[in-house]
Parts: C-alpha cells; structure tokens; sequence
C-alpha cells in the first residue's frame, strides 16, 4: 500500500466516527477534488485550529476577543440564555426568535467524566450577572442525568442574586414527534404542564 | 456566527456524507485535538493530493513511478488481478492468500454515467499481456449490472490472447451469510456450482 495513502487514511481516523473503511473513502473523494479546493479545505481547518478564540464575555466561539453577538449593540443585555456548547447557541440564533445574550457552559457536570463545576464557566457567569444589568436567566440544558444535576447546581448558585429571574425552557411533546415512540418521561411532563387551549 | 467557524464548517461539507451537523461535529473535535495533531492531518491530505500517483503498470496509487507491488521480485509475475478499484486491491491484500500482481481498471463501464470503455486502463492491461509472461487473469468484478458488462466487455477484448487463462472469482454464499435473507440470483449461482464433499 502507498505510503501517502496509508498516512492519510492513518490522519483522517483521527476524526471522530471515521474508521479505515471510511477513511480510505474520504481520501478517494479528496483524490477526485480539484487540488486547489483540497488546500481550500485544509488551510481553512488550519486557521480554524489557530486562530479560533473563547469570546471573553460568553465563552462562545470568536474571532475577536469579544464575539459578534456579545458586542451587538441590537441585543437585549437584560437576558441571558445558558448553553451547554457551541451548537447549542447557533440551534437557537437558526430560530430568530431570541434577540438576548448567550453563556456557554462548556459541558455539563460530570463526576464519571471528571468534569467538576469549576470546569464549567460559571463562575464567569456570576460575574456577569454580578453588574446587574441582567434580569432573567433562561436555562437551556439537555435533560440528561447530568444535564439535571447542573440544572440544579446552577440554580442554587443563582439564587444570590436577587430579582434575578431565572426560567427554564419548557419540556414537552416535539412538532413532528409521535406520541406512541415518545418516551414515558416525557409524555408525563407534558401532561402535568398542561396548558388550556385560548 | 464565527467566521473562522463559518469557513470549516462549509470546507467540511465538501466530504461525502459530511452535513453541516456532522462539519460542526468535526469542527469541535478539531478544537479538542492538540494544535500539532490537526497540523500533521491537514498536511498529509495535503502530500496526499499534490504528491500521489498512478502506477505506470498497473494503475493502483503509488509514491513512485512503479507501486510496490508491481516491483515486488517475491510476487507471481504469472498472474494479473483485475479489479475495478484501489480499494479492492485492499481487501484482497488483506485476505494474505494473493500473491500475483494486479490491474485497477479506474471503474466500470456505465453508459449511464457516461464511462466508456475507454475511460477505463483496458488498453494498459492488454499492453501488459502482450509481453506473454502473463498465464492467468482473474477479473474480480462486482456483480452489478455494470460489473457485468464490464465482464463481458473484457472477455471479447481477452481472448485474442491465446493460452491465456481467464477466471472469475467465484459467486456464493457469503460466510456468515443467512441463506434466508440471500438474494435469490446467488442462491441459484450458489446452487448451479456446487460441490462435492470430500
């Protein structure tokens, strides 16, 4: 086997979900590319791994030390909406429905990953709300076990800060989803949450 | 949206099967990778592309003008193995029972798709045969319809090469294969070749 190809296939199972079979795969495709887009491709990964930041204020991902939504002036700076991670930030901005500000947690706690609460930005957090320009805190983690227990250690953490509102986004069946393939906590949560039809 | 973020995520999205999910995926786990470890990835697809080529003889991809195999003195100078892709060579490599040379015909012929006979290394094969040290050639093609015109295609254009031996790997029961759920042209392929038990 060609040495080249065998670094590649080598390099690209490094990425997460990719094994030989698909390696090899990607690198027949990357051998169909037209040269200039392939270095198109890798220099763009380049200057992502390098030249990516944390926006100070936020923890999102940025170009800048402050991130675009953090410095726009259109935002309303009384909300904040707590995000587990990246992705979660642009499901929401895809929406346009929410004109507030975001925090990336970075994780969820985790004792069987190691990921204690100090691993987490919350203590940015604090000091965000610390200014006390902000007047409601919408929590917006994933009902896994940990994301529970982070909802939890968060919410205690943000009691101290007085009138702060804090909310939670409402759990309940999907648009689209089936009730029969619906999972029993789910179904039960949406039940109790009720609401009369106007 | 950053757009450093912005820029991989639509590089990515050139790879088969890669959407902007699964790009933004990757994009997380490149930022988890250490900056060294992305660096040597992108730098191998990048030798990959610019420095990879086909054998002279054969047509498999090769760092040198003659790929490895076909410069092997160890192997069976006797016997070609036609195969339609690197890939096959791969899998045949594997199985260690193979020890002739091989020839990567690029494809199959797909009228279709617009893959004549003549898009494919059939002229380099025959060049090949006419040196006469060739006994044998097996063509180890897939069974689809293609495969089989390609098949039928090749036979004519073999047998003016006389004492020439042409074989074709043999059509069954896969091992592990559940008869049940075997479509029923192997069955009877199965069935018109079986064997006595010794």
């Amino acid at each position: 086997m060609s040495k080249l190809l065998q670094d590649v296939v080598g390099e690209l199972t490094k990425l997460p979900g990719v094994g030989r079979r698909t390696a090899l795969r990607l690198a027949m495709h990357i051998l169909r590319m037209e040269r200039e887009s392939v270095s198109d491709m890798t220099r763009s990964i380049d200057r992502f791994r390098t030249e990516i930041r944390r926006c100070a204020v936020c923890n999102d991902l940025s170009d800048e030390e402050i991130c675009p939504i953090c410095s726009d002036p259109e935002r309303d700076r009384t909300t904040i909406c707590v995000v587990e991670q990246v992705a979660d930030v642009l499901s929401i901005e895809n929406t346009h429905q929410y004109r507030g500000l975001y925090h990336v947690l970075g994780g969820v706690i985790s004792p069987m990953q190691g990921i204690a609460p100090s691993d987490l930005t919350i203590d940015l957090l604090c000091e965000r709300l610390r200014g006390g320009e902000v007047r409601e805190v919408i929590l917006a983690i994933s009902t896994s076990v940990e994301g529970e227990t982070t909802l939890f250690y968060l919410m205690n953490r943000l009691r101290q800060f007085e009138g702060l509102k804090i909310t939670s986004i409402a759990r309940g069946i999907g648009f689209g989803d089936e009730l029969e393939y619906v999972d029993e906590l789910t179904i039960t949560h949406a039940l109790l949450n009720r609401r009369e039809i106007e």
